[in-house]
């Protein structure tokens, strides 16, 4: 039996899901993502190397599910030094941290979990390498089950939202592969499942990589959840024809006037939702919240490769030294979003109020 | 020299375009649009059933070039024939006419041009069969002449709207290659390009067949037109940074009270336009317009091929057995509509009575 497919273990109601991280015996396992929806391979990670290249290649993806490879791989890294100096282990720990950070810099939870990581070894800085390096296994783990949470008390937020025969629109994957179970986005859908409503999901494909097509709609597939692929440009006629009662999805940021940042295309489909007067939510535990950035304004957006948009795959489909612009994710504001649906309720706005009231 | 490089015949002031469909002494030429833009292939047109098949696989489309397509089409087929009878040579010409119109039941503009042969013929019922031949051949030429006219008042009406520094956007391909010359949609870029104004298009990829990717970028940029290439969920992000300053996109169909049926994604940027108060005009020539539908409501969608959304090319980048929608066009309503640019001028709204008064 393929170990991705086992049921939930936390939650025996709730549908088949796919583990995209698993520790089991000392042995940390991916979900090779970039393999999906083709091939379901699980590899070990034997080494910080094989840990690094996963990142890298986005065998591993997704805000909290990178926080929680790299509190694991961090582990994998140290496993070999336990019998080290406390000085010694403690140090080599600092340069694995910096190397594994240094896998996708920009990512916010991946930092934020290596910080983690070090500062629980730092407090420990009297016991021996072995009691350091336990209590550092205990750590990630703790970072897996906490994420594990905060999804779960998204969905619950989130639940009263899906209704029986409802529509129910999602962008990219803030799904279970982008963090440890429930996803964000998603998680109200797998509990709703789990209840027994009946509603259907459509999935924007999302380019240029197409996280809709290959994750979402797999995950939700597998689970056993009526899902349906669109392109992103169907969208507005899926709205038009009332197909879509509502819309959630997932967030990279979310500012301290409620502004949030997402995977390209979604600001898009907020315009829509509202032209259509269709409720639009953000799904975003405690840690996508920065309160440091005053409006979406301030964000400065990524720009990706050209050839993600001018190629797919190995395939050129564009012109030759083809001008492009490829925003890796856009700023809905918001005024086109009608809750944020977080571990400690659906907020609403005015946001700079709510966030402030619920995470001052 | 490759023939379709050659700069227009008609008008030495305006940029190279493609030779979508070209008849030279005798023989009928169609450069191959699948093949594009890795590869600029011209294929001479042998015989009927070749044309059906290029037809049937797209290597020519878009509704203006599918007329022209087919008129030519019908006298590559009878021209063997033209020493029958003239009873046995219309009988022909009637089969072979059926048997092309059979290559896209659904697209209107062959079936008309088949039609309008028809009746030329016809009425030249008692002429010999080289004569009507003769006819025939004239015809096809008046057919594509006139197309080209058409295109070019469209470019002439719709002119004035792009001044220098100018962004637009447009979707899909309403360019040269889906007509005779100039395109709907692209005819304004060509002339202000050749008028020596300097602006910037930005083509929407156009999932799923991206013919903006292939097709539109591939053109514009051959003629030295500044072009950008998106993917369609970045056109909001795109009109949010103020690059966007007027779209323009072409219709399949223009029904009585003004909604434009056009190319999937289009009802999605019209909304996005409408959102970010940007023009959004719908080019069109007569023949686009439809005095018998009285509203979009009863435009009948049709549904395409799921693999064109489950798979890129021959790669699967979807799950098994994914449930998908995939209509082919989308319904704009004529209150997101800022104009019809014909070549008759551009029509504002209230559409009911401006079309009617220009073509009743």
């Amino acid at each position: 039996m393929n170990p991705h497919k086992q049921a939930s273990t936390t939650d025996p109601a709730l549908p088949q899901l796919p583990q995209t991280l698993r520790w089991n015996n000392g042995q940390f396992f991916l979900l090779d993502q970039t393999r999906l929806p083709l091939e379901t391979v699980e590899e070990r990670q034997d080494s910080v190397e094989q840990v690094w290249e996963s990142i890298k290649q986005l065998k591993v993806r997704g805000a909290p599910a990178l926080g929680i490879a790299g509190a694991y791989g961090l582990v994998v890294a140290m496993q070999e030094q336990q019998t080290l100096a406390t000085a010694d282990y403690l140090k080599e720990l600092q340069r694995q941290a910096d190397y594994l950070d240094s896998s996708r810099p920009t990512a916010v939870n991946l930092h934020w979990a290596l910080q983690r990581m070090l500062q629980k070894a730092e407090a420990l800085a009297k016991e021996s390498a072995g009691t350091i390096h336990q209590a550092l296994t205990e750590e990630a783990l703790a970072i897996h089950k906490e994420d594990r949470a905060l999804c779960r008390g998204i969905g619950e937020a989130g639940l009263s939202l899906i209704s029986e025969g409802s529509g129910v629109l999602t962008h990219c994957n803030a799904g279970s592969l982008a963090t440890s179970e429930l996803g964000t986005a998603t998680s109200p859908m797998y509990l709703a499942h789990a209840q027994g409503t009946r509603f259907r999901v459509y999935a924007d494909e999302t380019r240029p990589l197409l996280q809709g097509a290959r994750l979402t709609s797999w995950e939700l597939q597998q689970s056993g959840i009526d899902v349906t692929l669109i392109c992103d440009n169907m969208a507005a006629t899926t709205m038009a024809q009332g197909l879509i009662d509502l819309v959630i999805v997932g967030a990279d940021r979310v500012v301290a006037n409620g502004d949030a940042a997402n995977k390209i295309g979604t600001l898009g489909v907020a315009i829509l939702a509202k032209h259509f007067d269709i409720p639009f939510y953000v799904a975003c535990p405690y840690s996508t919240i920065d309160f440091n950035t005053l409006s979406g304004d301030e964000i400065i957006i990524e720009e990706r490769d050209a050839n993600e948009v001018t190629n797919f795959g190995a395939k050129p489909t564009a012109p030759d030294a083809m001008q492009v612009l490829n925003p890796a994710f856009d700023v809905t504001p918001a005024e086109l979003v009608s809750g944020l649906i977080t571990e400690r309720g659906i907020l609403r706005p005015p946001y700079t109020e709510s966030l402030r009231q619920h995470y001052a």
